[in-house]
This record gives structure tokens, C-alpha cells and sequence, in this order.
């Protein structure tokens, strides 16, 4: 018997990957990521989660209510220790707060946040294969990119590979589990998977910044 | 200054003591409260803390993010802890789920709910209000009946006085003080203080239970 997640891995493909072994992810590990592109992706990445964690809020509010709160607990329970990682990044790159606010999405990051919003407005299982992606790739990019000779790449990684970090993995992959794949999941998940190669290259490219 | 939460205790006058030292709480700490009307009101308060729950989270889904992920956070952090001491009151008191999800809700604690997810439809403010007095209120009953002789009774109360029950109560009235008292929002806080009363006198005439 395969798990919903594992099945949704399998259906994908090569396209698995792709994501988390994207030219970006391999650059991270080997230290040769510029760093006005790690920079210009973390503001672009920071936008990501604010826009990720309004679209959680709004699927959970559909969702059966052990689940939603399993979820929830996951989710913000230790939400100080990605901070301190963020913070760690954000000064060491002075980067602050306003520039992130007066930064708009570049077209991929757009679309993308758009369309968690769209799956969490039609469901909770809808909205967990679309947000799953990017939650448990992470997990992988990290624990892969662990040990780079960068030290600020290695705090990023290290958050992503942490015990803590899968915990909240773990939380939607096995509330995901709940569900059958349909076709709709199943395609949920494979744009999620596409829109996070996508993000990858918009970020190796700087695509302009346009939409607030 | 007065804070918003302490402008609205100043507000509701004496209702607030009929509330924290109702009968049913005077009861509670001489011990004398019949074990049949503490088992009525502890089903009656298992069903009332699910729709609380359900309507936390769709309220939350309106409000700013840092205030949802503060509230929430606060909210789902500790509480296997909760659910340690509502297992011990269950199983010495030989009530399952199934008897609770068997149970209807009594016309009191029917229309509290609804009211909860009324405002919670309405917005995140007015929400917080109506919410405030059930969860700050239960901090001062449960540091009041705390050293009751009756152990069951104490161990209920323990965790209502417990710091970790306290956090979460704090996370919800600085969130509550970010906002002006409106005339909408005084009556939201008000009429939740009043159903409290309510609430217990319910409980001691162990009312019909008859809405699914």
C-alpha cells in the first residue's frame, strides 16, 4: 500500500527532481550561488510564506477540526526558530522589513501565492496536495544542501533539515494521507511542483518585481 | 490609560462577578457541587470547546497574519496539556466521545456557539470580544477554586490557573487591546459574559439537551 503522498511523488515523475535538485539548489551546495540572487530570492521567498500561511489559515477553516488543528499545532508551534534563522539572513544581508513590503512579487511568485489561495478557497485536501510541495522539497533541498561551504546558505539548509521543520512536514503529509489522490489533487500537486522549478529559475534570473 | 479588555471588564460592572462567582463556581470550591451537574457541564463545555475551536480559526482566517499566527499559535501550542487533564476528568467520570458526540447541545450553550461563529463571521475584533470572557474568565474561576477538597474539581481548576493556560489567555487580550472599544464591540464582550451566566445556570438545572 502506498501512501497518498508517495503516490503523488511517484505520479510526478522526473519533475521531483527537478525541483529539488534544480540548478539553483545544486548552487547552494556547492557555494557558487551569487549572492544578489540568494538575496533577491529570500525577499521573493519571504513574500512566499506570508502569502502561504494566510492561505493555511483559510484551508484549516474548512477543514475537519482535529485535522486543522494538528496541522495548525505543526505549523506555528516553533515558528520563533524559523525566525531567528530568518532574522540571522535578513541582517547579515541587510535586508528589512520595508524593503520586503515595498519589494512587489515577481510574475512566478504571483501566480504561484494565487494559486494556494485558489486550492485553499476550494478545500482542505485540495489545498494540503497544493501546499505539500513546498513544505516537504525543503525538507529534502535542506538536508542536501547541509554541510555547504557558505555559511549563510548552511543556516538556511539547516533550518530546512531540521527535526523541527519535519515535524511540520510529517503533520500534512499524514493528514494528506487521509485523502484518495483524485485527478484534482494530483494536479494540485504537480503545478505546486512546477511552480516551485519556476521560482527557482525566476530567482536565478531577477525577474522584475511588479506585482504589490 | 485603561487597556481595551480592562475598559470592557470595567463596562459589563457587577455581571462580571456573577460570572466568576456564580453559584456553580462557589460550588466547585466548597466541594459541594453534585458530581451528576459536574458531568452534565463538563459534556456541555466539550462540545462548546469544539465550535469555540472552529470558530478561532475561521476568525483568524480574516485577521492580520501576525495577530492570527500570535492567537493561534498561543492557542494550539500546549494543548496536548488540556487534553491530559480532560482525559483524567473523562475516564474518572466514565465519559466517552461517543457520549459526548451523542449529546445534544442545550439551548444556552446551542446559542453561545452560534454567537461565536456569528461574530466570527463578522470580523476579528468584534470576534476577540466575544471570545475574551469565556478564556479570561476561566483563569480567575480556576485560581479561585484551586485547593478545593475535591480532586476532580482541582484538577479542573489547576489547569485553568496554570501559566500555560495564562499564555494563552494573555496572546488574546493584547491582541484584543490593538483595537478601540465600539459600541459592537461592547455588546459582543457583554452579551458572552451574560451566556456565561447562563452557561452555569444551564448546568445546574442540567436543562434538555436537544439541538444536534
Amino acid at each position: 500500500m502506498v501512501n497518498t503522498h508517495e503516490r503523488l511523488r511517484e505520479l510526478v515523475g522526473d519533475l521531483w527532481n527537478n525541483y529539488v535538485h534544480h540548478e539553483f539548489v545544486e548552487r547552494l551546495k556547492d557555494g557558487s550561488l551569487p549572492m544578489d540572487v540568494f538575496r533577491y530570492y529570500l525577499i521573493q521567498d519571504t513574500k512566499y510564506v506570508r502569502e502561504m500561511q494566510k492561505a493555511v489559515i483559510e484551508a484549516a477553516s474548512k477543514a475537519p477540526l482535529n485535522e486543522a488543528i494538528d496541522v495548525l499545532t505543526a505549523m506555528f508551534s516553533n515558528v520563533e526558530r524559523g525566525a531567528e534563522v530568518h532574522e540571522r539572513l535578513f541582517r547579515d544581508l541587510s535586508i528589512t522589513e520595508e524593503e520586503v513590503n515595498n519589494t512587489g512579487f515577481n510574475l512566478v511568485n504571483y501566480a504561484y501565492t494565487r494559486h494556494l489561495h485558489y486550492y485553499a478557497s476550494l478545500g482542505w485536501p485540495q489545498f494540503l496536495a497544493a501546499w505539500a510541495p513546498c513544505m516537504w522539497g525543503y525538507n529534502e533541498i535542506g538536508k542536501y544542501v547541509v554541510g555547504t561551504k557558505n555559511a549563510l546558505f548552511n543556516a538556511w539548509a539547516e533550518f530546512y533539515a531540521s527535526g523541527d521543520y519535519w515535524s511540520r512536514v510529517e503533520a500534512i503529509l499524514r493528514t494528506l494521507d487521509k485523502y484518495e489522490v483524485t485527478p484534482e489533487i494530483e494536479r494540485a500537486f504537480r503545478d505546486s511542483v512546477n511552480f516551485e522549478i519556476m521560482f527557482w529559475e525566476a530567482s536565478l534570473r531577477k525577474d522584475p518585481t511588479i506585482f504589490l
